[in-house]
Order: structure tokens, then sequence, then C-alpha cells
């Protein structure tokens, strides 16, 4: 040994107790028989990827090798028919299998799966088709004769077939209009005819309809038994990085089916994945590759090292690095961060449109609908409760007990804010009972409003948590504030009471706070990671707005 | 179209908002040239798996089709020379490559690999080879000649390199003794001399040592350049499922270096990660397949409808079929849940040595070395900002207002709990300032108890939280009811005062509420999952079990 060799002893840890209750998981199983993609974006590399995500275990077939990138398929290498029959029955006799999940197939490996299926009989996987016979990127992938063996040997055993308009086409062996969710439909019938399989879900992803201005794109699945069709119907994602999205929906399909969701539960999660996927995007592909980009497959992963440098257990801080603390991008924001942020380019536009917004005008006035004032009312009373289960996550992450404290104390304060809504609620409303406040019906805005909570209070830091709280804090005094000299509502209405709770001492006592709290967050923060807590508030900002838009807009 | 079809719109919604902040995301990528191993466990399936559960994203080259199960290797099928090249070619051409992490290899492949990096010059990416010469199973995969092209082309180009204990041998041409770590540093820096490797990770799986009757194995790190080595010393999981190990530690190596970390960082997440994945384990395997299955590679990943259907802004429960109440697994608890805790046969033993823990008795005859009580009451203020925590956020998980002012409540009376052992530290044992209880040293049974904690709170629902948080409050009530009559300390003494805290009326009222709080819960919990709260409690009291114990085996 040499003698100037230094030694350093790192212990490893079990694994974090919890995830020990799984202990020997019985995961389910999903085989893709498919064309593998060696760049990753599609084929069984995305299959695998798709399945991962979902807590499945992957197995594969490899129809044949395909050498492509997103800007095209090089060359084709087809698997040996002998060598997929081999896989095939191995995988079968040794290993469990829920779902089989085929993508590109050659003629020998369509042939060759729908005889081992129909020799397994009632044990068979389930079985999931994507008639892979044109790409998203517009490539004919299929071998010749391939249309012929599969709607003769393999669709009939599918329990759902997943092929997009093009490819419907190709089934049928002919072109029809599509105009409409319900020419959807016509088509889905159609292919069902050709190819026998139990349900079709024809993807639309193809064609974006136009409804108001707004691009949409819509799936519709034929459920055969039961006489029944569902239209999912999404956003358009103005992206062009869609490599691989027929391939990632059926393994998620499969992947859902495995886990023992059913099919139109599985459909419903597998078109969300890949919107998921489509919309966050990534970039891996090089400067010169400009269309056709893979989607992200991994968007809702955490880095397991990451984990373990959170978790004390672990002895992960013996290897690490110090962090290091980068000046150099540090942002000038001078002595009041809220004063930064509120005139930040991100947000000014939303803080304005939030506190001078139309709603808090109509109220100081006393012209406001006394229905759309319920309304709003009720709707806070509900988001109130959201607001105060944050403030307790907040709390959880405070890094000192002083800062506990104060977030315990402003989970007081909105109930107190809560009673008055009930209070206003009873007298001004004739609100009866207590099931009445349990049962308020949460409106698309609240609930907007809301799941940006979770999201942050799962994910974020406590600064980030901080972030999301401020705008209702400070911009309801701040609307009130804008608008004081303008309140002409009667003295002694319910317009006037509400005004007057944002404009009291104690609110703006609690505001105080919130920008002594936003100032010390920013002392301290990494100035390069400054920009989040900007894009948070702006986010929240517009939440608020399109709260009180949503009120102003109600119509019972 | 059928008049009989009914139509049921389905919304997709967007992603959650806080994803979106990772929009278009630099996703780190790795290559793996490999085989595949279409069972799933190991080869390029094992690293595509790896590789997305560090959210990588993964691109392969296959070197050869392998036919295997966990039993064993059926046939090998080279992938021929050319198009081994042209995928490596068009891979890094079109797309990003931060690491390239290479498994069997044939002749073809490595030599086909070293000419292309080289060809790359300083621009290549980092290079992992794990020298896949012989399998886990014992099985030898590589075919003739490889180890000599290996050594000459392909590992002095590694930044690291993973043989197993075999596997150096057969790179160094002989067998050495390995009895001890000096054993394995002195292979590893006989492997750097044949090999030029940067680094040298000589994985010691195969070999379990005992210690003190414990077995554990290690993994030695060399990095030649620092002239330093570290000791990864891990247990030993008695589990013939290790299938695909190998594979999955160079992947998980080389994701966590496409991240950026540091070598020994990364070296150090990808032994934990292997761990784990052993640890936790799967069945996929049929009945009749007895060892060597595979690993669990997704022990961290959630299911991604899963929280579709938590989130109230996504439309899931559109199409969720209602969740089938069984019955049929109810479990017989009587009206009092504590008791059937206390009782149950899993709890029992770790309930009765918590409860009866000698350092009580100890404490109560005030025969306790005032260091050790000391060392337990800083251990236990510490303990207590933790559990405060946990409490705020059980409160966030709380299904009612009046559920969450309770766990407030808690909260506050742990403040109370807090402060009086400030006021001990300070009066009995001169603790002065308040840097003293900011820098509490924490020991080995405080950080397994405050990370049970937060693996509960991140992953848990509100009734395993209330568990997880129950033996702490009804434990100390219990154990100081066992020893009331044998309380013979000082009137005066700090060893009264803190008997008199777990007897007070005060304390009394709190285990009251716990009581009827654990009632509640059992009265409304799945009965088919009350054995996951039942493991909890359990877990729990014997983490307060050790936390006694550790207080008592105490020595400065």
């Amino acid at each position: 040994m040499t003698s100037d060799t230094s030694r350093e002893a790192v212990q490893i840890n079990t694994p974090p107790p919890y995830l020990r209750l799984a202990s020997d998981e019985n995961l389910p199983v999903v085989l893709t028989v498919a064309g593998s993609d060696s760049s990753g974006g599609a084929g069984i590399e995305a299959d695998v990827k798709t399945i991962t995500a979902h807590r499945c275990y992957a197995m594969t077939c490899a129809s044949a090798l395909t050498i492509q990138t997103p800007t095209k398929v090089f060359s084709v290498h087809p698997t040996p028919r002998e060598v997929v029959r081999d896989i095939l029955d191995v995988n079968l006799q040794d290993m469990r299998c829920d779902v089989i999940k085929t993508g590109m197939l050659t003629v020998d490996a369509a042939e060759i799966l729908a005889d081992k299926l129909n020799s397994l009989g009632d044990n068979r996987p389930k079985l999931v088709v994507d008639p892979v016979l044109v790409a998203t990127s517009g490539s004919s992938l299929s071998s010749g004769g391939i249309v012929d063996v599969m709607t003769k040997k393999l669709t009939p055993l599918a329990d759902l077939l997943t092929p997009n308009v093009p490819e419907c086409f190709k089934l049928i062996g002919k072109e029809m209009e599509v105009k409409s969710h319900e020419d959807m439909l016509q088509l889905a019938l159609e292919v069902a005819k050709v190819t026998n399989s139990k349900n079709i879900l024809v993807k639309g992803g193809h064609i974006p309809w136009a409804d108001e201005n707004k691009k949409y794109i819509t799936d519709v699945l034929f459920m055969r038994g039961e006489s029944k069709y569902f239209v999912y119907k999404g956003n358009y994602v103005p992206t062009s990085h869609t490599h691989g999205t027929g391939c990632t929906l059926a393994s998620s399909i499969a992947s859902n089916l495995a886990h023992g969701y059913s099919l139109q539960q599985a459909v419903y999660g597998g078109v969300e994945y890949v919107q998921n996927a489509v919309s966050i995007g990534c970039t891996v592909t090089k400067k010169h590759v400009t269309t056709n980009g893979p989607i992200n497959h991994v968007y809702a992963i955490n880095i397991p090292l990451d984990r373990m440098i959170s978790d004390e257990c672990f002895s992960a801080h013996q290897v690490l690095d110090e962090y290091e603390k980068s000046t150099s991008k540090e942002i000038k924001i001078g002595n009041d961060f809220f004063s930064y942020l509120i005139s930040h380019p991100v947000v000014k536009p939303h803080w304005d449109s939030y506190t001078k917004h139309p709603f808090v005008l109509e109220v100081a006035k006393g012209t406001i609908d006394l229905k759309k004032l319920q309304f709003f009312i009720e709707q806070d009373y509900s988001y109130l409760i959201d607001y105060a289960r944050v403030h307790c996550i907040a709390a959880s992450k405070s890094p000192t007990l002083e800062d506990i404290e104060s977030e315990l104390l402003i989970v007081g304060s909105v109930r107190h804010e809560m009673s008055e809504h009930e209070r206003r609620l009873r007298k001004d409303f004739g609100v009866v009972g207590q099931d009445y406040f349990e049962n308020i019906q949460r409106g698309p805005a609240l609930k907007a409003y809301s799941r940006y909570f979770n999201d942050v209070a799962r994910n974020g830091n406590w600064q980030e948590l901080v972030l999301a709280l401020s705008p209702c804090l400070m911009g309801y005094g701040h609307a009130l504030l804008n608008i004081k000299d303008e309140i002409t509502c009667d003295e002694d209405s319910v317009c006037r009471d509400w005004c007057d709770t944002y404009l009291s001492e104690r609110y703006h006592d609690a505001m105080a706070k919130g920008v002594i709290l936003l100032n010390n967050i920013a002392k301290t923060y990494p100035p390069n990671e400054l920009q989040t807590l900007v894009k948070i508030f702006a986010d929240v900002c517009e939440l608020e707005t399109n709260f009180w838009t949503a009120a102003l807009e109600y119509s019972q």
C-alpha cells in the first residue's frame, strides 16, 4: 500500500424506514414488445422509462433495433424470428406478467406474439396494442404486410388498441373526414369492425381543434362492450417536442392497467401523463436538432441522492463538498424586498390587476350584486381552510422556533377571519346550520389556487411557501388602501364591514410583520434562486386576480 | 353512430403548476453501452430503469441481445459491429451526452467505443466502466479476448472502473487473498496498474464480512489522483434478490455524476441506492424461480395517477370507480384501540421494553448518573422541536378544523415541555446562554427517531402520523405509572421534578385525549390497512426504547 494514501470510512445506512413497509413489493409487471430507439425518446426505451416512472417492473422483447434520433430513422435491423420467440418464451415462463404492450412490430414478431398469447388461453396477460404504422414525425415505420397480420391475428386479442388518426385510415384502408368528436367516434367504430379489438382509443394529437380561439386536442375512447365512449379534451401545447408520445401513452395506460385501475381510469392517467411530459418537456438534443425532441418522462421523479442528503441518518454529508455560495449573480433588491417584488416586471402586471381589481371598487361603492358577494365570501371561507393548512406546513418547515410560533399565530388569525365570514353569512345572507359551511362547492378559481398551494407545500422550501402565502395577506390590504377614498357604501352594510376588516389596525399590523419576514428571507436567500421566489409571488397574484374575477362573473 | 352509445366528456388539465417551474428541463443525459437483458433485471434494461429513477435521460447502445432470466443466460446474440458504430455515431451527433456507462461488451463494441471516445478528444463525455466479466449469479458473460481489449483501449479512458472481486482477479490475471479492507485497497492498486483507470471502485458485495456477529459488506473506492481511498461499509442484507446489482450501481453512479455530484458523492449515492433497492426488493418472478431475483429500482417513485387523483384540479374523479369498501377483512379491535395496540403481538414486546425501561426506574430512585440525565434531557429537548414540527404537519393533514386546532394545542404544550427542560438545564445543570440549546449534538438514537418522523410526515396520511406521535405521549405516562410506588428520589431533586411532569393531571388529561383520538381513528380506518398503523406504533415504541437506552449507555 502506498504510505501516503489517506483513508476515510463512510457508513452506509439502512433504507428510510417508511419505505420498508413496501418490503418485497409485488410490483406490477409490464412487457413491451417493440422496436428499440437507441436515442431514447421512443420505442422500447420510452416504454421502459414510462413503465419505471409508473412504479412498475418492465420487461422487453425487441422486435428490431432502429438507429434513429429525433431527426430521422437512419436504419432498422429486425430481430430474427427465433430470437423473438425465445425471448417471449423465457420471459413468460420465468417471470410474472400483467400486461403486454406492443409498439413497432415486424410480421414475425406479430405472428409469434399472437401464437404465444393464443397458447396461454385465459391465462394470458392483458394486451395493449399501439399499432405503430405512422410515427409522430410522419415517417412510416412498418414493414409491408404488417396491417394484414395485425388485424387478422393480433388486434382481436387486444384489450385496447391505440391508433392515431392516420393509423386508423391505414387500418380501415380508406380515409374519412374528421371534423368533430362524432367523426372520431365514427372512425373508432370502423376500426373496431376491422380489428375486432375490445376497446379503441383514437388519438387526436395530430389534429388540434379550435374553440373560442383556444386550441385543444381530443382523444376518443370507444368501449365496445359497454357501448360507451369517452372524449378526453386537453389543451394543445404549442411545442415541437413530441417524439415518442404514442409509445409513452400506450405504456402509461398499460402500467395503470397493471396497477389494477379500470380502463377509463388508465386512459385518463395516460393522457394526463403524456400531456404533462409534453408540456414540461426537456432539452436533450444538440442545438442543430430543432424539431420533434423527446418528451420529459421523469418530470415527477425525485433524485435519490437529494433525499439522502436531507436525511440526517444517511451519512451523505460525510462525502459532501461544501456548497458553493455564488455571489456573482447577486441581484440588487435594495432594503425592501416587498417593494422590489411588486415593481418587478414579472410581478407588476399581476400585482396591479389584483390590487386594482374592479370587484373591490364595486364592494366599496356598495354596487356589488349581493349574490356575487355571497359567492365570494363562501369561496373565501373555503379558501381560508387551505390557507390555514399551508401555514401549518410552513410552520413545520420554519427554520426557528420563533418562526414556527409566528406561523401558528397566523393560523389563529385565519380562524378569526373565518368566523367573521361565518358571522356575515349568517347575519347578512340568512345562512343557517353548520352543514352549509361543510358543503360549499369549490369553484375552478379556488381549486386552481388550492392546487398551487398543495404543490408548493409538497415541493417547496419554507421561503417558497412564505412567498406563496404573501400575496393574500399583502394584496387585500393594498387593494383597500387603493380605493380607500371611494368607499361610499352604507356604514352598517356587509360591504362596509368587509372593507373595514382589511383597513383595520389589526390587519395592518399583520402586513407590517409580513414585510419584515420578506426582508429577512431576501437577506439570506441564495441570490441566484431569487427568481423562483419572484415567479411564485407573480403566479399567486394571478391566482388572486382570477379569484376575484370568478366572483364578479358569478351568476347563478 | 350507434344510437345507444352513451358519451362522457373528460377535461384534461394542465400539469401541476409547480412542476412547470422545470419547464424545458435540461435533463442530464447518460448513454449505456451494454447487453440487453430482456427479463428486465440487469443489462440495458436495469440501466434505463436506474437512469430514469435518477431523473436523467437515458440513451442506449445494445452490444448484444441476451436471452436470460434470473435463472440463467439462455443465449447471447451480439449486435453487428457496424450497427454498434452507427448507433454511437448518431447518438453522439444529435444528442447531448454527459456520461457513458458500459456494461457487458463485445470486443467489437469495446473497440468502437474506445475509438469513438478518442476521436472526441477533450469533448468526450465522462466514462464509467463496469467490467461485466462475472455476473452476480456467477456465470461468465464475457467473450474471449475482451479483457485484453478492455484494459488496453477502454479502461485507460475510464473516469471510474467498478469491478467486483472476481473481476479484479480476471483483470490482473491472478487471485489474491482478500481478508480485510486493506487487502481490497491492495487489489484496487493492482487493478489501477493494469487498467490505467483514474479511479477504481472494488465492490465487496460478494464477500460479507462479520463484525461482532453482524454481517456487513464493504466497497472500496481508490482515487488515484488524490491518493485517497474511501471505505463504504453497509449492512449485509440476507436476500437472494441481487440480480442486476452491478449494472445498477454503475448506472446510479453515472447518473449522479451527470447531475454534477463529485465522484465520492456519486459513489455514495450509488451504494445507498443499490442497498435500498436490494433491501426493499420486489417479487416479479414466478414461484418456481427461487434465487437471484431482481432488485427494486422503483422504490422511491410515486405512481402519477395516484397524485392526479389527489389533485382536485385534475378531473380524475370523473372516471374513478367507487372505492370498494371491504369489510371481509375486518379486525376485532373492541372499543379501545389503545388497549388493542399495546396488547398486539407486534407491539407488545416493544411497548413493554419501552414502558418498563430501567432508565425510568433509575431516575425514580434518584440513582441515575446526572451526566446521563443531562444527556437525556438535551436529546429530548432537541427531539421536541421535531415533535412539534411533525404535529404541524399532522395539523395540515387533519380532516376537520377541530382536529387542526387540537394539533396546534399540542404544539403549545410541547413548547411548555421544552421550557421545562430549559429551566432544568439552567437550574440543575448550570447551563447558560442561548447558543447552548441551538448547538446540542444530536445522537444516533435521536437521528433515527427523527428520520422516522420525517418519513411518515412525508409519505403518511393523518392517521399514520397520529400513530407515530402517540407512543411518546402515551408511553411516558405509562412508564411513570408503572413505577409510581418506587419513586424514592429527593422531593426537590430534578429527578422528582421530571417524574412529576408525567404524573401530573395536565399530562393525564392529554393522554385521555390521545385515547379518544385513537379510538376515533380506529372506527373509520379501512380495516385491511390497520396493520400499517400497528406496525408504525410498534416501530416508534422501539425507537423510544432505543432513545432511553442511549441515555443509559451514555458516557462522556
